[in-house]
């Protein structure tokens, strides 16, 4: 879902106009995408993953297999769409970062500025890591999908520090980003108290402050 | 494998004195162990992981194959064999170290002292990242064992700072320390020019100062 054109359920709570901004004529809308999202989501928990086909996700949404893959390039891509949506906007918010802002403090700010979960999207967030855990597939699928994360953050890295995406300092930089937001995203689920913000800048401040901080 | 008595290659290459004092009476030799592990890789990379039996093994390395579940629990803990090896001789390392050493550093210097690969080692190194890579089921059983030396390294570090283990810091601290061990690993998977300690010593200070020192 690289270059899936379609909102995010995040941008539809935003309102029409933003919608409006992005949505290409002739595309089908993004209130559909959602409504596929949670009918998959409803199949997926009470059958199984696995046991669920695309024919049945289209069926119960109303629609034709054909409708669902203008939304969805495959099953699982349904339940990677929040995640891979991210990507495309962290790239996005790098790109629009000014200059003289400091390398860990442009990562801070763009990966907070890019999440908008609340608290009460916990129990669906719950589900859709429970089913990413109940299926092999699924979990293969994963490292795919965090590489692609962790290495928009590593471009940005190392066009700041002027060194291929590829040498240490930008890798380790984008695979230790992911690691401290899967840290504060694991402890958000685990107890729903706040957005899940409050934890990515807990996180992210210990990363780019050496973990030398007093935790809290 | 987490109870795994046995040694690892690198014990091996210590010599006899260092086995005698860590092998219980009436268990297999390593040497076996390190065998079956040989015979294994060479039939994974010949013929395919989903396509190799334990039979297999156990045929081409001249015992039984309730010899070889004596050494491994299953298939793939041959491949996981020393990855899982490593998070014991974590655990004990962080049990002897000095409390007056300062947390990360203590991980730092802890991470280093168990790691023994050297430049000579990469080529069955790549065959073994090849495989996992090459397997949906090995890809998926990644996550288990990335999971248990994260926790091993966030209850020390939840130990230092008088937290539960599963509270914001120690986890973002162990989810940090392997994300960075990781990029160290592949940079070093792809340059083969040094020890992995050189790399891993890099990109565990770059850790522990924020990402702010120069990089090399």
């Amino acid at each position: 879902m690289a270059e899936d054109p379609f909102l995010s359920r995040w941008e539809d709570n935003n309102g029409t106009e933003c919608q409006n901004q992005y949505m290409p004529a002739g595309r089908p809308s993004a209130t559909s995408a959602r409504e596929l999202e949670l009918v998959a989501l409803d199949l997926f928990a009470s059958q199984g993953f696995a046991q669920t086909s695309v024919e049945q996700i289209a069926v119960g949404a109303g629609v034709s297999k054909r409708t669902f893959f203008r939304y969805f390039e495959s099953k699982s891509a349904v339940l990677w769409h929040d995640f891979d949506n991210e990507v495309d906007s962290l790239r996005d918010a790098f790109s629009r970062i000014p200059a003289k802002t400091p390398l860990m403090t442009a990562i801070h700010e763009v990966v907070l500025s890019v999440n908008r979960y609340r608290a009460e999207d916990v129990p669906e967030l719950r589900t859709r890591m429970g089913l990413i855990g109940s299926d092999r597939d699924l979990q293969a699928s994963a490292a795919l999908h965090y590489d692609a994360w962790e290495r928009t953050v590593a471009e940005f890295a190392a066009a700041r520090l002027d060194q291929p995406a590829e040498s240490l300092q930008p890798m380790a930089i984008g695979r230790t980003t992911l690691a401290a937001c899967r840290a504060a995203y694991d402890v958000w689920l685990a107890r729903a108290d706040a957005n899940l913000t409050t934890y990515l800048d807990e996180a992210l401040h210990a990363l780019s402050s050496g973990f030398r901080t007093p935790s809290k």
